[in-house]
């Protein structure tokens, strides 16, 4: 490809320096760019590799618009939207009362990746779950067996979002059983 | 920190070269490193930043060899296991009849950002949801509120994992509405 495009962020320092991010520039996010991301998502682990998942870009400036208006959770002005879906049907072949649930956290592994694949490329992205449902499902023609979990708003980022903080990490993280501290 | 760890993996490579690992060799992990991954996953986002997870390290033999018993999924001798929690309670903060599943996703990103630092610091490692939820609640001392919802297989590779194959872009990926072709 002929684009210069900057991916030499380690991984641990992506993983730790990417932020949520809410105030985009104008700029439009080329298509390659866009592509990598999609197939950063698609590389996540899923169970039983079901990959029960589904992607839907939006770059249309009118369908963006309609889009904000469907999600009070976009904050700024995203010049794409990925509109991230889970395939019911496949979902429930993973078996078990859990299955379905399991599939959520197989959205979230190719969610990550997603998100860490466009902050190295030098872009922004910020998940949201607050958005109309049935609405965007039909705005969005999905089928009954695709049901839309998270919209993703990506951009060139115009500030650089602070860190909200976490919680300690002897507050989440036990040694060999729930309770004992963990102190590595 | 005096140990020569490699982390020059440049994201977008872990994210395409990153394998789930079934068998490992008896070479046992550093806890610098097991320290690292921990904190990569507490990285990740969540809903509302609530970080509705919890993560119990299991490295005793012993315990370890326990843990094999209730968990089916787990194929080959990892040298630990980290059980990965959601908590309820925190969940039900995200509010709505969706807050919980969204929490699964929120298990889902940090999973990604655990699997992911892993196998940048050369360590292999395989995601297992298949074992027996209430006795390894009892086993591990969980609150009531927190519920074991995946297994990570941890260790050094003995072996290269084969790539299992991803469903193609094109069959997962849509352009400005469900079913249009995604050409990029």
């Amino acid at each position: 490809m002929s684009l210069d495009i900057d991916t030499d962020m380690e991984t641990l320092q992506a993983i730790q320096t990417r932020r949520s991010v809410r105030a985009f520039s104008e700029e439009p996010i080329p298509e390659e760019l866009l592509r990598r991301i999609l197939e950063a998502a698609t590389s996540a682990a899923s169970g039983g590799n079901l990959q029960p998942w589904g992607f839907v870009i939006v770059r249309n400036s009118r369908r963006l618009q309609a889009l904000r208006a469907l999600a009070p959770g976009i904050i700024g002005q995203p010049t794409a939207l990925v509109v991230i879906c889970l395939d019911i049907q496949r979902a429930e072949q993973l078996g078990g009362a859990l299955g379905p649930r399991l599939a959520w956290i197989d959205i979230g592994l190719a969610t990550q990746n997603l998100l860490l694949a466009a902050h190295d490329l030098e872009l922004g992205a910020c998940p949201v779950g607050s958005f109309h449902r049935r609405a965007l499902a039909l705005f969005m023609d999905l089928p009954s067996h695709i049901r839309p979990v998270l919209l993703i708003a990506l951009g060139y980022p115009e500030t650089k979002p602070s860190f909200p903080g976490r919680r300690p990490l002897m507050e989440v993280c036990f040694a060999e059983q729930w309770g004992e501290p963990y102190e590595y």
